[in-house]
């Protein structure tokens, strides 16, 4: 017998909410019998949407005990402050959602709401891994030359961090890699401005001394940001300073690619006849880099699974997200992540 | 009369070295009839290399008096550690053109060479200026949605800034923006990771209210990593390691953009054909992101003007990081930001 998943679903987070959130729900209980779900959120307007699913997919899926819904009209907004969930918003439907798992209701929960909030709540209702100082975001980078991808952190849970942190981060890391993608021994390797060994800050150089010391990590060495892509690592690791730039300035930079393909094509008439065909092309490339294909940052470090989708993810996006959160329920990522810290403090 | 403007190049520095510098040298000299050039490196390959130039320009453009060479044989490599200048290499031809103008004989040098060596010789042969506590380094990004640029700054002299530094870069770029692009009220920004007055680190807030408590900087505000390209401000700030990390990511993320749509393209006898036909649109946008086409980062806060050339620039760019310290020089801007610096402390 297969052992149940429960996770709770933030139903009202992200730019589109329900209309996006329930149908990928629904995407995942058909993908995975043994999932229960918790739909958080407005509960006339999650009824509304559910009754064409079930109407249609009646004969394929069997959800039948599968879904509870909890009401709450109260979401965090994109635009609210962090603090706000712990203030005024603890009835949200995020909040509701991250108590689930400290509750022991759910095994993981998933939101595509304001980041800042859903890290203000987990650092406030789960306790840290043993030997955690901090919890870290982890993202997803398409790694183009290898046709895989590779995973960055810290992308902004933190503001500066210091070696030991460092260190910790590259050990979740590699755990969280290799459960996500079965990588046994995961590539890890440290951002930094040049790859010789002098170069960098103090609390670089010490982390790249105490993940060389460990035979227990695969360490590749520094890596510099016009290697992110290249998927040269499976683990690349920086404070959460750099990795929020650093994500915020691909997406940019993709952005004014589009941009300007998207001008030249209007300016003649040649062009436009090449923009007309080439458009499928442009999409599939769009796609390729499309933060929602590999959508699911892992709030990692805290003795529970939060996962957080894109904001303006898809379906597709915001199931896949879903899929994550599954994924390391089934390999018990925080005990992973909790024995290998207690190896290495041994 | 027109003041006769003179600049030392090192002839040796880049990936191509005196095929690509010294007919940008000549070409420079067409431009700027009061133009002077020192030209330091292999005095025969130089002479092989000028020979055509006069014998095909002779009629249109008058260098008799205009150009000098110093031979030496010596050039620093790109992988050499920067402080190899200072040990071996005082007779390299890098050197030698960061001395002529600490001896006053030229007016500023340009290189393509070692960025780390180029930073070491500057640092060490010629003063600060008084009031800059450290020199930075400042590229130019391209503005996309303006049609123009924008300077970022410090993109990898220094590895961690206090607020201090953050505001003097902030006021250097300033004046460096008025003097390259006639923009008198240049828009100053901070890169953060996020727009709200209490994100970031200590020294980005702190840097924050000394900027916007003089009135004589046009301070912004706040930008994130995805508005780098976004024209939304002049010159951008931030420490030399997120700087750096920052203009390596962007090119990182342009060339899996271009790695995509040339395999795409190769993949199916349709795409195979547009990928033909679009050819000329895609060189037209390599060329707008190129960095070539806005050559010329400036090392800046020392008493005197380096100009460093991308490594890997053409003909056409190498020239335009001369205009870039002819710009310079006719402006002053080394005794510009002493004035401002002065003005601020008064």
């Amino acid at each position: 017998m297969t052992e149940v998943r429960r996770i709770a679903i933030d139903v009202m987070g992200g730019d589109f909410g329900p209309p996006v959130t329930v149908p990928a729900a629904f995407a995942a209980l058909a993908k995975h019998p043994s999932l229960h779900l918790t739909l958080i959120g407005d509960e006339p307007q999650i009824k509304s949407l559910i009754s064409p699913i079930t109407a249609s997919t009646a004969e394929r899926v069997d959800t039948a005990g599968r879904v509870e819904i909890i009401h709450t009209d109260v979401a965090v907004s994109a635009q609210a402050r962090p603090d706000s969930i712990l203030r005024g918003n603890r009835d949200s439907s995020m909040f509701i959602a991250v108590d689930r798992v400290r509750q022991g209701l759910a095994d993981a929960c998933v939101s595509a709401g304001n980041t800042g909030a859903l890290l203000m709540a987990g650092r406030h209702l789960l306790e840290a891994i043993p030997g955690i100082d901090k919890p870290a975001i982890m993202a997803t980078l398409p790694a183009t030359r290898s046709g895989g991808y590779s995973y960055l952190l810290d992308v902004g849970a933190n503001v500066s961090n210091n070696a030991a942190e460092l260190y910790q981060f590259a050990l979740m890391g590699a755990v969280l890699a290799s459960s996500l993608s079965d990588r046994p021994r995961a590539r890890v390797a440290l951002l930094n401005i040049g790859e010789e060994a002098h170069k960098g800050t103090p609390e670089i150089r010490e982390a790249a001394v105490m993940l060389a010391d460990n035979p227990d990590v695969n360490y590749v060495g520094f890596i510099e940001g016009n290697q992110l892509f290249d998927g040269v690592a499976d683990v690349i690791v920086c404070d959460g300073f750099t990795g929020n730039i650093t994500i915020k300035t691909s997406a940019g930079a993709v952005k004014v690619m589009q941009r300007l393909l998207a001008g030249s094509m209007k300016a003649r008439w040649y062009n436009r006849l090449l923009g007309l065909l080439a458009r499928p092309l442009l999409q599939h490339i769009g796609n390729e880099l499309n933060p929602s294909r590999y959508n699911g940052a892992t709030l990692v470090g805290l003795r529970g699974i939060i996962v957080k989708s894109h904001g303006n993810a898809s379906r597709d996006g915001f199931e896949r997200a879903i899929n994550h959160a599954v994924k390391q329920i089934e390999d018990d990522v925080p005990t992973l992540i909790a024995g290998k810290i207690q190896h290495m403090t041994d």
